[in-house]
This record gives structure tokens, C-alpha cells and sequence, in this order.
């Protein structure tokens, strides 16, 4: 067990496969990506701290780069840490980087923004290699419609008809998007937002708007109407969990 | 069960995660990619017939466009029985692909070429999202370095000191290869490989002996001189199987 010091913050990002977890977040029906760290904490220097992160992604849902931060007294260097972190995590979670940071630092409420990406791999042959990163669609989709369509994003909306869960749409539902792209590599199609913070379940539903639109059934203008009418049943499917990654988190 | 008709020659191209499979070939030893394809067959069309690959990747390797034949006197139109074969596959093998073929059309003996690619992600922290389908190396690699030396590799050799198996040297190693890049994307250096034929675990090999180079332990003309040797131990390492990957049979 390591020698215990000061207690000091650390600053950790963190890459995960979310395929087997429950989300980011500790709950009672199974694994999730902040019960390991803390298990892996618990098993380096004996502490139970907890690990907050920048946000909470659910079930299923990925992150190359997750912030999170936790209080410790381990005397470690903050890179050997990340290291003896890794090997007592699983091989689906990695800690890519640690660092002290300032002993108020908070991953969540410091957060300026955070970018997602949702990928979609189109045509009739299925994702294999990819199939636990991806949601796949059978047909072809317009991807300069979609493009056109994710810029009536851009902007600070109340972003309400985007939001599954009745509870949280009673909340404020006001968000800045400060960028959001649409572009294909050979059968992929990736959407990327960019924004001070997204909604429970927001960024598949955007995903899944502009697939209606991909798809032909609506024009890209319209994405500024479902905004406009705050009513969940405007906007498109929520897609499903795999397809979308937590890229990055801005401080 | 489908009705049979008279006997018929189908090319597929299969995608697959090796991950989980002791290789392309039936082995008694555990689940084989061809097994899976028979097994799926037979449940379409009750035949009993044989899929054979233009080669055999071994355990742990994938493939994004394996190209194999069978004989089948199923009356389901070929793109038809592509999608009723997915159906009833595991999810980690895809049919992306299926025609008519001529009678006499062999997968392996018609094959002009292949094109493997090695993937190798590098630097401290550990690959997450793609662990399973990439080789990691804690240290950075001088990738110019690697290209270099993979120039090397292209022309008609006998590639000897690039085959682990003695009872294979035996044989007849001369081989053609036509293209031999190495190029970097983010943390990722990425090698592919083009030629008529390889040999068992000659990718991999090739793979370690330019890893060598890229770690600056030998200059790239070195590569000229391991294959003038014919002798295995002057090679470098043969790399895991996980960042192999057939890309395309040529035909």
C-alpha cells in the first residue's frame, strides 16, 4: 500500500469502451466506469474517494476522453498513478492522463463545453468490426442535407424538444451549441456537436433528427422548426447508445 | 427450408473480428470463421457444404473483405441468401457481399493478390475504444524511418527470414510484393502490405522488423540485408495477431 500524504486534486481523462457498463455513473444494477476507478483507487493506496466526473454518460455510451477529478492522499506522482490505475483497471477503461490540478478544481462545474460525436455506418452490409462503436442503417442518407441541417443547431436555443425524460424537460432547457458538423468517411457518417452542455439523451436526438432528414423525409429547415416548437414529439428517434462517443471536454 | 436447384458457384466477401475465433479454418479446438459460414448455410438450405477462403487467417486475426466460394444448389437469388446468412450469424462475422460466381471459380487459387494492413497504436497510454483490433508499443516510432525501410519489402524475394514455421521454410518462399506503405494517423502508424501471396505469419513478422526500425535500432536499408539472409533470426519479433487485418483479395 503507498504512503499517504496531503490531500491533494487530481485531474484525470479518461478513455472507455462503454459496451458492459451501466454509464459512468455508480448504480446498483451493475459495473460502471467510476465504481472501477474507485475500486482501482481502492486497491493502490486503500482511500474510498470518489471520482466525479464532467458529465454522466449512460449505458452503453463511449468516451475518448472523460474528465474527471478525485481527491487523494497518495504521494504517487500524478503519471505514475495513471499507470498503476491501468493496471488494476480493466482493459476496456483507461486512464490517459493525470495531473494535479488546483485543489478547487471541479471536473463538472468547471466544464466550459464538451464535444460529442455520433457515428453511423450506412448501406445494407452490417458494421462488424466497428458494429459496438456504430448504430448502422441500412439505406443512404444525404449527408450535405444533414450538414445543412446541423447548422440550424448553432446557437443558444431552449433545446426542450430534444430531451426524453419529462422530469428534466420540466428544468431549464437552455443550451448553447457552438458547432456542429456533419461529414462522411467512406460508409461512415459522423456528426460532431460542440457545446456548454447537453441535455439527457440530446445529442442521440439530434443524431436521430438529422437522419430524418438524411433520409429525405424532412428539409434541413426543419430542424429549426422541431427547436421552435419545444415538443419532444417533433423531433426525431432517439438513436441507440452504442453510436455515440464523449470526444472531448474543454476547461 | 429453401428449395435446391441445380448446383451453383457464389463468391462471398465476409467481414470479420477474429477476436474470438481460432482462425478462418475449422479446427476442433474452438469456433473457426468457415465453421460459423457452414453452419449458417446449412441452416438456410439443410446442405452440408464446404466454404472455402482465399486464405487462412489465423487465430485472433480480422478481416474487412475475406473472399470466399461454396457450392450451393439454393434457388435464393445471391444477394438474398447474403442477408438470410447474416441472419443467421454471430454478429462479429458479416456477409458484406455475394454474387453468382463462374463454375470453376476458386477463391484461393484464382486469388492475383492481397493487401493486409498492421495497425499499431503508440505512446503511453493504452489503446481503449480500439484494443481489439490494434497492437500497442509504449514508445513513439519514427514512422518516416519505417516507410523507408518498407520499401525494401516490394519486389520478388524469398522472404524465408520472415516465416516463423521451419517446416515452412522448407518450401517455397519466394513471394512479389507490389506495395509496402507505413503512414501515421493521430497516435495510430499503420502498415499495409500488397502482394501475391504471403506466407504464415509473414505480415506480423514484416510488422516487427519494422518496428525495429522505428524504434531506431536499425536503419532502414537493414530490411534489404534480412531478407538477403533467408534467416528467421535475423528478423525482428513476430507482432500479435489482434493488429492484423486482410483488407482485399484481388483477383
Amino acid at each position: 500500500m503507498a504512503r499517504l500524504g496531503p490531500r491533494r486534486t487530481l485531474k484525470l481523462t479518461i478513455a472507455y469502451d462503454g459496451t458492459r457498463y451501466v454509464g459512468w455513473q455508480f448504480q446498483n444494477n451493475g459495473p460502471s466506469i467510476q465504481a472501477e476507478l474507485e475500486r482501482a483507487l481502492h486497491a493502490i493506496t486503500g482511500e474510498n474517494a470518489r471520482f466525479v466526473g464532467a458529465g454522466r454518460t449512460d449505458a452503453g455510451v463511449h468516451a475518448r476522453a472523460m474528465v474527471a477529478h478525485v481527491h487523494t492522499r497518495t504521494t504517487l506522482p500524478a503519471g505514475k498513478l495513471a499507470l498503476a490505475l491501468n493496471a488494476h483497471l480493466p482493459k476496456d477503461i483507461g486512464v490517459d492522463h493525470s495531473e494535479d490540478a488546483p485543489d478547487d478544481f471541479h471536473s463538472r462545474r468547471d466544464a466550459r463545453g464538451k464535444c460529442y460525436r455520433y457515428t453511423i455506418v450506412t448501406g445494407r452490409a452490417r458494421p462488424v468490426l466497428d458494429r459496438l462503436y456504430t448504430a448502422h442503417v441500412s439505406y443512404t442518407l444525404d449527408v450535405p442535407a444533414m450538414a445543412d441541417a446541423a447548422q440550424h443547431l448553432v446557437g443558444t436555443y431552449d433545446f426542450s424538444a430534444f430531451v426524453t425524460e419529462l422530469k428534466a424537460r420540466q428544468h431549464h432547457c437552455v443550451r448553447t451549441i457552438t458547432r456542429a458538423e456533419v461529414w462522411q468517411e467512406e460508409r461512415r457518417v459522423l456528426i460532431e456537436v460542440e457545446g456548454n452542455g447537453f441535455l439527457y439523451n440530446m445529442v442521440r436526438t439530434i443524431a436521430g433528427t438529422l437522419v430524418v432528414v438524411g433520409k429525405g423525409k424532412q428539409r434541413p429547415k426543419w430542424v429549426a422548426d422541431v427547436i421552435a416548437s419545444r415538443d419532444r414529439r417533433e423531433a426525431g428517434p432517439v438513436m441507440p447508445a452504442k453510436g455515440l462517443c464523449l470526444m472531448r471536454v474543454f476547461y
